[in-house]
């Protein structure tokens, strides 16, 4: 069995090194070193992170590469890039292009780890706009809401490559044979939408895709379809908008309770159930999400990641690698180039 | 004191007559007829729900103008409304445009009473694309996002105008005298988001407006900005997604509670509490929202209106015609148009 080898950009996310570390060596811990683990980042600093945690030097398993800069949350990422051509992302996906790891993590600036993947490991061919989908729970189970915010002022085209990318990545990792595929737009018939998306609903109909045609915002929650295709821009604001609800509706709750004593006394039950409820929203569950398009696994977390998300990051990241999802969308984009 | 007239579609909505009758009565009984209701449909299926309600003919303040044909609420706008020259929205629009009354009310065919306002009152002058907002509650309050729905391929222009109509009518209905206007982005930053948004914040920026910059999705619900701006588009994805929130929340609560006697238990409290702390999130309670820019109050409400909805919906409507919307529409966009 081959053994994989993750590269993790350990300056990657608010809390980092800390934070990076203590998921990386959680997921050596979990996977009993199944593969190994890379950290890149300033020496020194993740050095003194695991012996604070761990109290010993890099337990087997864990190599440290050296990348002396670090690209902030919120540099403008492709200045920082051009900047800082020592920091840990650009050293982590250089390694990772000459073949010397199965996967690069990362947690940080989201724009730079894009545009770093695009620039170092190069897009697939057939592929316009590399995406990131992004999954939401559903009544029934999970969807893939692509792109998530990646791209904006998309041409039809590009949706219509979100589709085949995020359906081959919705099949490998949920198990799934074909994907039903919904176009997010404001009305279920062809004709409703903006330009962009009536287009983009063509394509999608002339294609083997399993499409189901048109959902709408209501329909994202129910499950209706398993891969959501969107520009980044509602992508985005629709995510964004659904990470906020649980902290407003506790706080909803919370309110109200506060008003009356018999609702106080049901809070604390009332809250096992939400918490129970709302495990699934839990995004910290789902790891990060690979980007999708380029040559190579390059998975992109969440800036506010805890350790368990780290460590997911990194197993969603083996798996995507596992499954060759790269390899399995270059076969379908030519399969579909040629056919035409 | 002026005594308004409000003209009411009795044909619109999915229940129609019999909800709208039976709103419009509630709403008369409330405000021991402030006003009078001129009910606009089929005359012997209004004249039978009244019976059927009241026991009665129509009682004072009631009265029917006959319209033979009815708009379905699937019917594609446009060439409906070019079919149906005798429906109610066509007959209750030139009816508020000879000033026969002071609102029209509506929960019928949106897009046709949308169409039908623009078509038979006229724009204002300075308005390029009349515009519907929806109130949505904030932690604090309310909200109102701005286009709900009505416009797509907006350009930035347009998304100016509807801040501007927004503003207006935001600052009269709640009372709030400079509201704070959020541009719906992914991003904080002016740069964030796409070619349409980074245009229209340079003209927001140079307005006289209370602009404060770009808002994300996880901001609507917080209580960022009072009125919060966007293309149709993405306004009504975002509102059909909050739309569905209560629901999926209520079903994984019972999902939960099913497992686990314990949380079964707790089951009706947390209703209790989850009833209370929604209750803002009901539209039903708003009413419906005025086409803003058109020559005239017109008033587009939910298919699904409740008698309560449809109830709300004429006061408001009332509001809106003694707070002279249309009229402090034309005078700030005559403003902003001679100081440029």
């Amino acid at each position: 069995m081959q053994r994989y080898r993750m590269i993790v950009d350990a300056m990657g996310g608010d809390q980092a090194p800390r934070v990076v570390v203590e998921g990386s060596l959680l997921a050596l811990r979990e996977v009993r070193q199944r593969f190994d683990i890379v950290l890149v980042g300033r020496k020194e600093a993740v050095e003194e992170e695991i012996r604070s945690i761990s109290g010993g030097p890099p337990p087997p398993g864990i190599t440290i590469v050296d990348a002396p800069q670090v690209i902030e949350m919120n540099d403008a990422p492709t200045a920082a890039l051009r900047a800082k051509k020592g920091s840990s992302i650009a050293v982590g996906l250089e390694m990772l292009k000459q073949g010397k790891g199965s996967a690069f993590v990362s947690a940080g600036n989201t724009g730079a780890v894009l545009a770093a993947s695009t620039l170092i490991l190069g897009k697939l061919p057939g592929v316009s706009r590399p995406t990131i989908g992004a999954f939401l729970p559903t009544e029934t189970g999970v969807c893939l809401l692509v792109d998530a915010g990646a791209n904006v002022d998309s041409k039809p085209r590009h949706l219509f490559e979100f589709a085949v990318m995020g359906s081959i990545y919705f099949a490998e990792m949920i198990g799934v044979k074909k994907p039903r595929v919904g176009l997010l737009s404001i009305g279920e018939e062809s004709i409703k939408g903006d330009e962009r998306t009536q287009q983009a609903h063509k394509l999608l109909t002339e294609s083997n895709l399993n499409f189901i045609g048109n959902i709408e915002g209501r329909d994202i929650l129910l499950g209706k379809s398993d891969v959501i295709v969107c520009d980044g821009f509602v992508g985005n604001v629709v995510l964004k908008f659904a990470e906020s609800v649980l902290t407003v509706v506790k706080d909803r709750i919370k309110q109200v309770a506060f008003r009356n004593l018999f609702h106080k006394a049901s809070l604390a039950l009332a809250y096992g159930a939400l918490r129970m409820a709302f495990r699934s929203f839990d995004y910290q569950e789902y790891g990060g999400v690979p980007l999708l398009g380029v040559k190579g696994v390059s998975v992109i977390g969440h800036g506010l990641s805890s350790p368990k998300a780290i460590k997911n990051m990194i197993l969603k990241a083996e798996e995507a690698a596992e499954k060759k999802i790269p390899e399995r969308i270059q076969s379908a984009l030519a399969e579909l180039l040629t056919s035409k």
